[in-house]
């Protein structure tokens, strides 16, 4: 049962509850008429420390889309937070006017921290400094689901950042979960996939190389990512860095023609714009599918996705 | 008739009209459901000229769940004021989009002024500078209606800041068109309560202490207010006063046990947070109260409270 | 068919298809309640770069009056266009989300570029820089129509800045589309009517003159506009000119009894406040008709308007 519960990290959940999650996406997908009133008089509080505007346009549609309704902020000057109230006051004088929340803040461990006061109200985490954003992870699994048939039995190449890249080190804990899953990380050597990571995985799983021309041809999916500027200690090492891995047509050459292109998105110049027509590039039906596991996220924790009537 | 009237400060309303609007809520959260509709096709417009995230979520909570929408702004920068529009033009143009308005605004008789442009639009104050805030006192009326079961015959205890407390100047003027109060009011000498409101009191119906210790004892109600920093001439007056008159478990012990502590949040330390957990602790419940108020309120003012059919 | 169809300047659309988007507006004016659902479902993206609330309610509230829902943003900084995303990455993530977008860009040719990304989304251009604003245009013909009786045959004053005017261009060129219309343009000799425009008219069919007294009595229609402070290269400039067209009681005298006096507001000071009362004042109410021309745009474009049952 997930109703009633908080998702802080995709390790709160087991990887049945995950599925029923994907399940219940899929449902949706195929009948959203039958989704559009299961929400109706519930109300989502959307509270952004942090702008975010992709994250939050999704969970904000999501809710939206299922019938319920928001109250919230997208930007931290403009809420009452300078008054000196501490975040448990806050979350308990918003569960008296919403019925579930979404969290996102710069610092580090504040989504657990709220949960712990909110006494009926579901927290969401959406994003907490470099930690934890469990509905990313979730929109990949929807994808690879939706694209690739099922999580279980492939080839993941992942590419980029690998160092501080969040929504990786979320994706890769989870997809481990699943049954005879094989990674081959793609990096430079100063950006590469931390060993508190690697030691989590059976060393068998996983291969570390730093040519994506090599392995692409063995891949099922691509995981693509973004070279973050701000992670970076100086520009030369940005500028340095930053086109090394730059997927294009012809990179897309060698490709298996079912491998499929994700990048959890922005990008910056890390898919050229010419891929973006290929079939194999979903990475703006990814985001597509993000909206579609925050709907039924934000059902199976309110406990109404059987509303449909 | 409260149709069609502003709500500028808690005077506007006859004892009887307020009862009414007090009556509305408890039939709201008797029966919710029954209301979620009475607002369906009203807009309101959400115009905050100075951020206050907790005001803003109860209204538009309020508004939502009455079935209704908003339109607004939380921050006066993102709205055109700058280009050197009247506020009554402004207000005349958001009348042709919206049936309703709650206005907050840094400067003292603004919410007054703006309700003369409206023609058809009521106009609700959300506060104006340092003057009123008169969904606040309905708030507290609620509560101690639900709490105390009504309004009547109470010894109440207001403790804090009494010179600069907004919410406690009206509600102390309100409770006074009540039967039977007495006033206990407890400040450092530096913050006592104005002689303007001591005026307009029979002298026989408060006394005034330093000490919550002596009098809590005897207190139905008791009223805990915020010491704001900004309202101190200087830092060292803040941190000298401010830890005088917190509650914590040792006075509670001294309290009735059917005595409530409320408090119009946010609250910094003058209530510790072991307090929290103590039944006669209804701060976070009357922060609730205060979104079935604005309910009752809104649909008063529309004129819509029998549309639940 | 104006279903799927992007509206960026006015001359994207037919006289036809404006007609009927008119016709349409009178439709929903005289049975508001026969178009409340028509959009149940459906999603606004209201992306405003700029700010401009005046714009934004009028959009927002006629998506909500339609029965549909807003996702959006009213201030860039809280957006996250600082992380380098190009605006078609955004408007591809965007159409995710929703089902048809507004957009404000202070950059001239914005809403056009991003048009050509939106493969399925309709995109209303709610200004772009000093360019495009055609919804103002449709709010003055609907003005027009609804208090002249149809957009034919009138002489029309056209009174202000009339150099730097971007909604004034866009009006002076729709109503040229139509038959028997007589301009009068009236402004300061530093602030005419760009060449450009006058290019585009039959020279037979206007005349300039820098005097609003001498033509204020043949006048169908005086269109008033505003100084825009930020116009001018100096502040003695602005002051020189700002008052030089002011419209008064005393003016008004002068007009026909049935003249209508328009401006798109805000208004600074162009127009006395003593010729608010005056009958024949309409501003206010072209700013109405700003909202239900929306509506019937957006029904338009989302090809719901018959989802009246």
């Amino acid at each position: 049962m997930l109703k009633g519960r908080h998702l802080i990290e995709p390790g709160d959940f087991q990887i049945e509850e995950i599925e029923s999650i994907m399940q219940l996406a899929d449902n949706i997908i195929t009948n959203p008429k039958g989704y559009s009133l299961v929400c109706k008089g519930k109300l989502l509080a959307s509270l952004f420390y942090e702008p975010s505007t992709r994250t939050r346009f999704s969970f904000e549609a999501a809710m939206l889309r299922l019938g319920g309704e928001i109250i919230g902020f997208d930007d931290p000057n403009n809420s009452s937070v300078s008054k000196g109230e501490s975040l448990g006051d806050t979350i308990r004088t918003i569960e008296c006017y919403s019925d579930i929340a979404v969290i996102r803040h710069p610092r580090e461990g504040t989504a657990r921290l709220v949960s712990k006061f909110a006494k009926e109200m579901p927290i969401i985490n959406a994003g907490d400094g470099g930690h934890e954003h469990p509905t990313q992870t979730l929109t990949d699994l929807l994808t690879i689901r939706k694209y690739k048939g099922g999580c279980d039995n492939h080839v993941v190449g992942v590419c980029g950042d690998l160092l501080f890249g969040r929504t990786i080190h979320s994706l890769v804990k989870t997809l481990n979960r699943y049954e005879g899953i094989t990674f081959i990380f793609i990096s430079p050597k100063e950006l590469k996939m931390p060993e508190n990571i690697l030691h989590q995985l059976n060393p068998d799983s996983y291969r570390e190389t730093t040519n994506l021309d090599d392995v692409i041809g063995e891949l099922d999916i691509l995981y693509m990512s973004r070279v973050q500027r701000e992670r970076f200690v100086s520009e030369e090492e940005y500028l340095r860095l930053k086109d090394y891995y730059i997927l294009d047509k012809k990179k897309m050459r060698k490709a298996k023609e079912d491998m499929i292109v994700m990048h959890p998105l922005p990008r910056v110049n890390e898919i050229a714009i010419e891929v973006d027509d290929d079939p194999r590039a979903v990475y703006f039906k990814q985001a597509k599918c993000g909206m579609y596991v925050r709907m039924a996220l934000i059902a199976k924790l309110l406990g109404v996705e059987d509303n449909n009537d």
